[in-house]
């Protein structure tokens, strides 16, 4: 058995299932052992971006460790964006790089470079390794690191004659930490502290967005009066008719300031505190108000879902029931002219039980979000790292774990060309993925943002950089040429008709949405 | 006056006047002040290696300083691979990369990474500005490093609050570095050993590939007998009719030890040594047979071209002269189906006088770089560092570089698809730019490395991670979607007619050839 194999062996022992691969010559014995090892599926992304955010939507479905292989340096280069995204999204990724043969890095050959150094700010684990002999070793260990609470990247450098070289077997699997869990004596102060608030919030991140972890925290809710809000940009939240009311950190901090305004205390549950997107002038990082407490009940890391349990529990909170959750009333069917209000509602009305909403819809998304509270029961993931090109590569990973549930990625038109070619491995997957290009034809947000500026009419040269106009992108020829069926759509009936067919219909499918 | 205005104004002072961008709400300021900066004009890039690619290409063919602009540690990543290419190929190129305020680093916003680690492996100058007073000068350090001899990537980390804050005016330019002359002394040296050399060879690179550089080289040879060989994947190469017989270094370490056996000397001139382009069981890294001394006339740094000019001189070489040439011989005509060798042949044949043919084909341009040598006088830029996707983003830049001249882009399809977006900026700024996509619906390296590896029947997994089919890509459509007008062409007599029209025509085109 070869180093290739015994790694291979040793992560399918681990638990990874399918690799998102996009190798080259350094790869070749890993892409050869894959024959030989038939518990891990090859899965090809054309552009090492599609890979990434692919096992990125793939372990937030699953929770299980995604693997990823890519071509030295330049090949993960290209996988950071998304790789930065599943890191705040703490998503288990485990990365195979491929690198040159460990006597042949002094030749600094024209595909050698500091890989290592690329893969620090997106890894919370990286190694070189340095023998086929410890290749398995180190593969056990990469995967404990992924998938030690609460999630994140490790990175192992494969070089060629670690892969190509002997090797005596896999390696057993080496347990992940597990979340740490929350001490009663710690649930019992933070339930006395809001016994006596007059005006507390809490806020949910991490695993606090669980079914379980939201019907607590509407329990705590309904017994103290505190608001209760999922952070901006969750991981994954579970949403809709039935489910738990609760709202959703908004984005611009004025807003964040409106929502506390007022608070006693701020109860942070897998959540971090709520900080501003960007740095404006004159306006503060962290948004916690003025006044107001910050207790944190458990960390990211920490077990989040039982101390929420606990702190219900603790504070004598009434039982889970059908008054604490969105009602499941007819949603609102709009007419007329295409708008991101009626495209937000469209979807909402029309998106089926079990659907993983991937939204990625930025400006445009912002009228769905509390729509879909009507909606039946479905999964939202959403852009963590605020790193473009997450929505198409994440719904082709999502649909890959979940190959029963239709995936809708929600896409700006903009954020879509960072990664449109995960159109493709949608359709050499058949996967039942419904893109929704939203194609207002410009980076609409950046416009807002030069306004909120003071600059309400940027010059040409501004605009020239804000506008994806001249010429007009048109997604249905990318879709066709991807291998995808796609359809303009320049009004609200014409996107009931297609899109309820696009959710019918298995395979992928993509809407020019024409705003 | 702002930083970013500062900053601005000391780039124009120092040369700069393209850059290519993809900001984000954190380059906001520098976007406004590009309105007032009238000698910068913007170019758009949908996807950031369109950008870094562009501004390798056009730095290649001006030799003057690119700049580019790029939002925060994710949108610098997506900008590496082909920063990869142009450090390989020393171009000079300076990089803007906004960043948070810097007092508003401390909160770890989602958007927030590490990028200075990010820039090392691709930088030869790496700075994070502190203040928008500092920020003019070190706007004019970066430019001075990215000149110095031999070129290289300069990167900026610029804090939005650099970009706002209050500056007192733009920074004078700072000088850059020189090339390093070659002492008389050295160049005697080395031409004593030419002249005892029974077997001689001389390597050219950097600048000892241009006309002058070639020139000098081909009268050492006709003095000394010596081989003359360019590096195997030139920055820029000048080539055609009437310019001087100069080969390439082979790719494979077989045909480079077949290329150099029996050689007792190897002259270095800009070039450095040859070595493997990836380690192999059993073959040496680096490639100089034993027995045969290594003598650096020149590095790139260094004064490549008058150490070569030096070195004629003190061999009493004869002048330059047609003999010395490639003949101007009538072309091969090949007729019939659509083969690698018949596409080299078609665009050698057709290729008109001072075409920039960017050679991104991989194994579908082996055959083109012989025809070429009867083609009319042209410029030859190569995938210096190994990273695909160099090709329609370089295509771009030289276009812009050089708007009287035709660039043709010979792309491999696999390769195309990393930074296809190349194509939205072609059209918007209506370059003449021809693509021709030679589809051969694989990675086909690969498949002949797996070859080389005795792997001659892959099993369906490994040919699921080498081939392109399944579904085929529509490389017209795609064209179509990004407003490139497209055709498919399945025979030479199709090929021929198609790319004198593409030729003739301004604005860009593709030819998707089905190989």
């Amino acid at each position: 058995m070869n180093g290739a194999e015994s790694l291979l062996r040793t992560l399918a022992g681990a638990g990874v299932e399918v690799c998102f691969a996009n190798p080259g010559t350094t790869e070749m014995p890993l892409v050869q052992a894959l024959e030989g090892v038939g518990a891990i599926r090859p899965v090809l992304g054309t552009f090492e971006g599609v890979c990434s955010g692919a096992a990125d939507g793939y372990a937030r479905m699953l929770g299980r460790p995604a693997l990823t292989l890519f071509h030295l340096g330049p090949g993960f280069a290209n996988a950071i964006s998304n790789l930065h995204n599943a890191r705040r999204a703490r998503s288990p990724v485990v990365n195979l790089v491929g690198d040159h043969a460990t006597w042949h890095r002094d030749a600094d050959a024209p595909l050698a470079s500091d890989i290592v150094s690329l893969a620090r700010p997106v890894s919370c684990w990286v190694r070189s390794s340095v023998s086929s002999g410890q290749l398995a070793a180190d593969g056990a260990q990469a995967v404990a690191a992924a998938c030690s609470a609460p999630g994140g990247i490790a990175t192992l450098i494969v070089p060629a004659d670690a892969q190509w070289g002997e090797a005596s077997g896999p390696a057993p699997a080496v347990p992940p930490r597990a979340p740490r869990p929350v001490s009663a004596d710690h649930v019992d102060e933070v339930a006395a502290a809001l016994r006596v608030s007059r005006s507390g919030a809490l806020c949910l991140g991490a695993a606090g967005l669980s079914v379980r972890g939201q019907w607590a925290a509407a329990r705590i809710a309904a017994r103290t009066g505190c608001k209760v809000l999922g952070e901006v940009f969750p991981a994954r939240m579970e949403r809709g008719a039935g489910l738990p009311r609760i709202d959703r950190m908004p984005y611009f901090p004025e807003r964040v300031s409106a929502v506390l305004g007022g608070a006693d205390l701020l109860v942070l549950a897998g959540a971090t505190e709520p900080v501003s997107f960007f740095g404006y002038p004159g306006v503060p990082s962290r948004l916690t108000p003025d006044g107001c407490n910050l207790a944190t009940l458990a960390e990211p890391g920490d077990d989040v879902e039982a101390a929420l349990l606990a702190l219900a529990d603790a504070l004598d909170a009434p039982a889970a029931s059908a008054a604490l959750a969105f009602p499941a009333k007819t949603p609102v069917a709009p007419e007329g002219k295409l708008t991101p209000e009626a495209v937000g509602a469209v979807l909402a009305l029309l998106q089926p039980e079990g659907a993983i909403i991937v939204d990625e819809a930025g400006t445009t998304g912002s009228a769905y979000f509390y729509r879909a509270t009507a909606s039946p029961p479905h999964t939202l993931l959403t852009l963590t790292g605020g790193s473009l090109g997450m929505g198409p590569a994440a719904a082709t990973g999502a649909a890959l774990a979940c190959p029963g549930r239709v995936v809708i990625d929600f896409q700006g038109d903009g954020s879509a060309l960072y990664t449109l070619q995960s159109l493709w491995t949608q359709a050499r997957e058949q996967l039942h993925v419904v893109t929704l290009v939203c194609a207002n034809r410009s980076y609409r947000i950046l416009e807002v943002e030069l306004a909120r500026a003071g600059v309400a009419q940027p010059g040409p040269r501004a605009r020239s950089l804000t506008s994806l106009s001249s010429p007009d992108v048109d997604y249905v020829s990318l879709a066709k040429g991807f291998g995808v069926p796609g359809q303009k759509v320049d009004d609200v009936a014409t996107l009931k008709a297609a899109l309820a067919r696009a959710i019918a219909e298995p395979g992928p499918h993509l809407l020019h949405l024409a705003l």
